[in-house]
């Protein structure tokens, strides 16, 4: 009975998953919220029951001890033996890391350097990482990388028309994002259509309010959309994608605004609440959207840069076998999901109207005809840390 | 005999061409450099025969009276008012104008507010129709905007998902570039084509030092890669194109640049340039990419930039009916040609490689079975601006 944990470390916060390996079953999950402020906020889902509990937790070591009590208490597990592995999502792993790996102090290091290029996320999933290897000294501590799956990618789609020597210098290139759920959905994918993913040109859809889209050939990732940073790629919630930087910094210098306060309106002011000027949530916009132009504009807008990224890939591919929608929207907006098929019409891709009238379940969506099957697959980032965590210990 | 004079004018240069009309027969050409500077450079090609004199030219009122001086001193014309019409090409229009118009006060008014969307370019322009105006008052004055063409973009494309207020306060959108030339080579694809231009979609690829591709459907521009900027869109000689804005900070903060020395090094120091470390000119790395890795990246991420520019357009459009080249490298880069269609050949759209070795000729470049058809049409700028003055001097 080996039990691994997985875990998404924040600034401020912790997830987790219990789950019993290699039966793949969720015993338990909840978070921390508020770690260091008043009244942090402890959940436990376990045996279709939720506990919650408001009280001080000072920092992430205090906050993972509350929790191993609390399973212990709640006779999630009888002793932390029992866990015997723990996987950990880390955001960058730069050209460091192209799968998962056993966490020693180098490994911890590299996290540690490669924060200047996720410096909200990296220090965060190294603390987390920190405190469970003390906490839990005899269970294998594993990274898992949110870029790892995409360096497979050549240098003609990672690198940018910048001088080259920013790239040898300072790393200036492409990494990409939500790598473990394109990884996860894309394995799927292959299971349902009972095909080798080596021999697959898939597309995969992230949508949620963070969004990426993979092109992936053979088993790996060709291309993906966001770039340098999460900032790129597709219009997002609140982030803006893709955008002219000449017009950046006319912006600028029209309302007086410094880089930093250009990136935070980049960051959190842009996308789908930049032009709606009402909310970041897809939900908030379908709601008034037949009466309010600028939630209308929004989603449209957001469909056009999805399927522009559509268009790119199945070029880079040269064809698709399978489109596959998770995260989120692409899980549960099925409208958004009609619109962006319905223009691939022309390619002969179609989706079953009455099977896409689905929410957060499995479904193949396309027609039987239809040239590339399209896939609802939810997404489950816990479980492929997990299965890492698992192929790491029997190495 | 109506002669018109298409006139491109720079800030220290003016290229001019003048073409008898309605046979739309180039009788001179020629060009003013370095107007301003000691040594000036007139250059005058007519009836096979190139005059070029080195003289003193102060400003753009100089030159052009030396123009016309030295045009009928070699028998070009005999009197001045033989030139019925001046069309002068103007770089931004911005929302004001989505087609060709006679210049008046207000014209010249609006040309100098848009100055801001094009500071080196506007106020040249501006120059070069106010001292015609005063030379030839009795010709008919043009201005051809670059971006007219391109004010037919739905809202959906031409905006950027930034905050809203940022578009209604200082025009903060996409208005391409390459209008004219855009324009002219998808009138002469319908016309080699025998079809209605409403009736076709196209994707036009002016593949220049500068780049822009476009997308054009019911004969009318549906996106285009440029964007608020000519910075934005596909890999150039020396521009960046698309590119994760936060890496942009991040280098900034990293060489302690100014948003103007960054915003020079995306225009200037980068695209092909950048990578190759050796040439913007596609020509040069061509020539050494068997045996430079650098030059051949370059090539191998500048083809690869185009395609996912026509993969985004494919998808938008709903289909293709035939993509043209124009431009410097798309005129005369076969080996790019041939790279770029053969990326497509999986949807069935076939270049007759025995037909791509050409050089600047029209020709029609796809196989009889080819899903789309592929053109090779050498753009005709001048030609666009002689007929748009024509045309309004008939209305």
């Amino acid at each position: 009975m080996a039990k691994t944990m997985a875990i998404n470390a924040g600034s401020s916060s912790l997830k987790f998953q219990l789950i019993e390996m290699p039966e793949e079953t969720v015993i338990a999950k909840g978070q921390i919220e508020r770690i260091g402020l008043p009244d942090s906020i402890f959940t436990l889902k376990f045996n279709g029951e939720k506990f919650e509990t408001i009280v001080n937790i000072a920092d992430h070591e205090v906050g993972i001890n509350y929790m191993l009590e609390q399973m212990k208490e709640h006779n999630v597990i009888a002793d932390l033996h029992e866990i015997t592995g723990v996987g950990h999502r880390v955001v960058a792993g730069g050209e460091f890391f192209n799968h998962s790996v056993i966490v020693d102090d180098e490994v911890l290091n590299k996290i540690d350097r490669l924060a200047a290029y996720a410096p909200l996320h990296n220090p965060a999933n190294a603390t987390g990482i920190r405190a469970f290897k003390k906490l839990l000294p005899d269970a294998l501590s594993v990274a898992v990388f949110d870029t790892a799956f995409h360096q497979t990618m050549p240098e003609v789609n990672y690198l940018y028309p910048l001088p080259y020597q920013y790239y040898t210098r300072y790393g200036a290139r492409k990494y990409g994002a939500h790598g473990t759920s394109h990884r996860y959905v894309a394995q799927r994918a292959a299971e349902l259509m009972g095909k080798p993913l080596e021999e697959l040109k898939l597309i995969t859809l992230h949508l949620g309010a963070g969004a990426s889209i993979t092109a992936i050939k053979d088993g790996k990732s060709l291309d993906t959309s966001m770039g340098f940073t999460p900032l790129a790629g597709v219009m997002m919630s609140t982030r803006v994608g893709d955008v002219d930087p000449s017009l950046i910094y006319y912006i600028q210098e029209k309302e007086n605004l410094s880089n930093e306060e250009m990136l935070d309106i980049l960051n959190k002011k842009s996308g789908m609440l930049g032009i709606s000027t009402l909310s970041p949530d897809m939900r908030d916009l379908l709601a008034v959207e037949d009466t309010n132009k600028h939630a209308k504009l929004a989603v449209e807008m957001w469909e056009n840069r999805v399927l522009r990224y559509i268009g790119q890939y199945i070029v880079e591919l040269g064809g698709v076998d399978a489109i596959v929608f998770t995260a989120g929207i692409g899980e549960n907006s099925d409208p958004q999901r009609e619109h962006i098929i319905e223009k691939l019409n022309f390619m002969g891709i179609k989706m079953d109207a009455e099977a896409n009238k689905v929410r957060g379940e499995e479904t193949e969506l396309s027609t039987p005809d239809s040239t590339a099957k399209v896939f609802l697959i939810p997404t489950d980032e816990e479980l492929m840390i997990a299965r890492d965590v698992e192929s790491l210990k029997n190495n």
